[in-house]
């Protein structure tokens, strides 16, 4: 394997040392190509317009989405220009996701950068929001065929489905297992899973092939965001880089504390929901030993590792390759990162 | 002409006595396939998301957009299936704008019913017109090709550039001419636009039609919207059914504020931007009788009659027919209306 040298992980601290940018290396000159199609697609003449663009860009992060776009395009057959268009396309509409969710979350910082909504307020965070949502739409619809448009189309309306579900649970303590995976199957799964469709299909796979790989995608996806929870209660911003607790001061219950809610006794859940309900407590802190004492943050761990592993699973369908193997690490890196 | 007897207008008054649905019953069969597509589309299987949606399809109203997709398409050849595929998306994509555009002016009421940011909240408000705007997507990707997709991408993605103009040019008292325009052809026209430019399009009329309808709804566009404005400071909510006087609380300067600090005397100009700067003001009640005596507002209508012209214009491309009347005769309506 090409880059196998440069990616080294260490079983021991069951953490992998690589960085990000060395598991892209095979990949380097198309997400390279696809940035700079995210920043041509939403170039604008108007000044203000082009500022917020700019800013938003620097969000870009761990490139998740593309790069699942391009590892599955490569581990499936070939990548093509097309599969550079559809890595922008979904960076687009994760950038969309990410700048309203920081409204409805009254976030203000990401990536160690001031949010849209906290330098320029709600209004330009919700046009900021559709701007890239339609210019996605449009991108995608620079391709020869409808499919692209259709996959992305039914995916986000998915998406928004799994984000409003959320927002109705707010404040609901009684919260079950079955409602939280609705909506992270929604609001999170379906883009991971879309990109790796497209990149499947854009690849000339068979059927059975795209659907394995929506399969790893959407395994991939429910892994990451059990993860992203975990940290929004465990994580340090300092580290993150994002606002952190915010699940628990909307009240949004997520899976280590729907564990730790059936883990301990009923008159200590009873507090704890208490405690969920008092405004401006310092929930994160109140809240860790308990976590700490029941084990729930493990166990919300280990299930985020079984979607890994189903994950892992659905790669069986492919032909051993160097692509093949990145998927692989890739996966496991979504249960380790920490950030 | 067949519906002519039912279509009477009172020239006397310069009031058309006619309702839109006499107007539209030469293509009401269209209208209500769109109207059920629309349904279908933004149906879910959770309950929450069905009563939102259900909620904002009260907010149709006019359905000015689908009938310019329809009687455009009539008056360039004939309506076809895809004509109504095509007025439910261009409505959907006009619903996800009044929903956010309802955050941003902080409206409380849209066609005498409770605003989503005012029932449910802000959170809400936002993500339903993202699932507005995504399913507006996924229904344009059912058509045959990505024709429809790119021009509703790229007539959205001006729409989203005009209102980010707008929001950073709120407060701006020294707003001229030319940046009002700019907005309101970017928030307002490209809609109407797009809409006689698919309608035509789909239809089969030659490249020459199709630029031809594009400008008839940009001017009819434009028109409307300078209405529009104007009825925010002129109007009465008890007609319109909508929160008004929306633009002078948050210093948006629109058409006729921009006519009245030009005509009048510097001081008095000096003395209305300082009421506008005031928070609690009652700003319309004060601005008015500066506005009657300067005759600003006469003078914005004649402006929105002038573009009705040139939308008139460019009817004389197409041949004689009911569905020509009809679109003359809406292009007039948008300026006679009251609400």
């Amino acid at each position: 394997m090409a880059t196998g040298t440069r990616i080294k992980t260490d079983e021991g601290q069951g953490r992998p040392t690589l960085a990000l940018g060395d598991l892209y290396a095979p990949i380097a000159t198309e997400l390279a190509d696809a940035e700079r199609i995210f920043q041509e697609e939403l170039s604008s003449r108007f000044p203000f317009v082009q500022h917020l663009v700019d800013h938003c860009a620097d969000f870009q992060g761990k490139r998740l989405r593309p790069a699942l776009v391009l590892l599955t395009a490569r581990a499936c057959g070939s990548v093509t220009p097309s599969h550079s268009v559809l890595a922008a396309v979904v960076e687009m509409i994760h950038t969309a996701t990410l700048v309203h969710d920081d409204i409805l979350d009254e976030a203000m910082v990401r990536r160690h950068a001031a949010t849209v909504n906290a330098e320029w307020g709600n209004e330009t965070a919700v046009l900021l929001g559709d701007y890239l949502f339609t210019h996605a739409f449009h991108l995608a619809a620079s391709l020869d065929s409808t499919r692209a448009c259709r996959w992305i189309g039914e995916a986000t309306n998915r998406v928004c489905e799994g984000e409003m579900q959320q927002v109705h649970h707010r404040g609901n303590l009684d919260l079950d297992e079955a409602s939280y995976f609705a909506i992270i199957e929604g609001k999170t799964a379906e883009l991971t899973a879309v990109s790796c469709r497209l990149g499947a299909s854009y690849a000339g796979a068979s059927d059975a092939t795209v659907a394995a790989m929506d399969r790893y995608g959407r395994e991939l996806g429910i892994a990451f965001q059990i993860a992203d929870d975990v940290l929004d209660i465990w994580g340090e911003e300092r580290v993150t880089g994002k606002s952190l607790g915010t699940d628990l001061e909307k009240q949004k219950l997520t899976l280590p504390m729907i564990y730790l809610l059936r883990m301990v006794e009923p008159d200590v859940a009873a507090e704890i929901r208490r405690l969920l309900d008092e405004a401006h407590a310092d929930h994160r802190r109140l809240i860790r030993p308990h976590l700490e004492r029941t084990g729930a943050i493990d166990r919300a761990w280990q299930k985020a590792k079984l979607h890994v592993k189903q994950a892992l699973d659905a790669l069986d369908v492919l032909p051993d390759s160097d692509a093949r193997s990145l998927l692989r690490i890739l996966a496991q890196y979504v249960v380790r990162r920490s950030s």
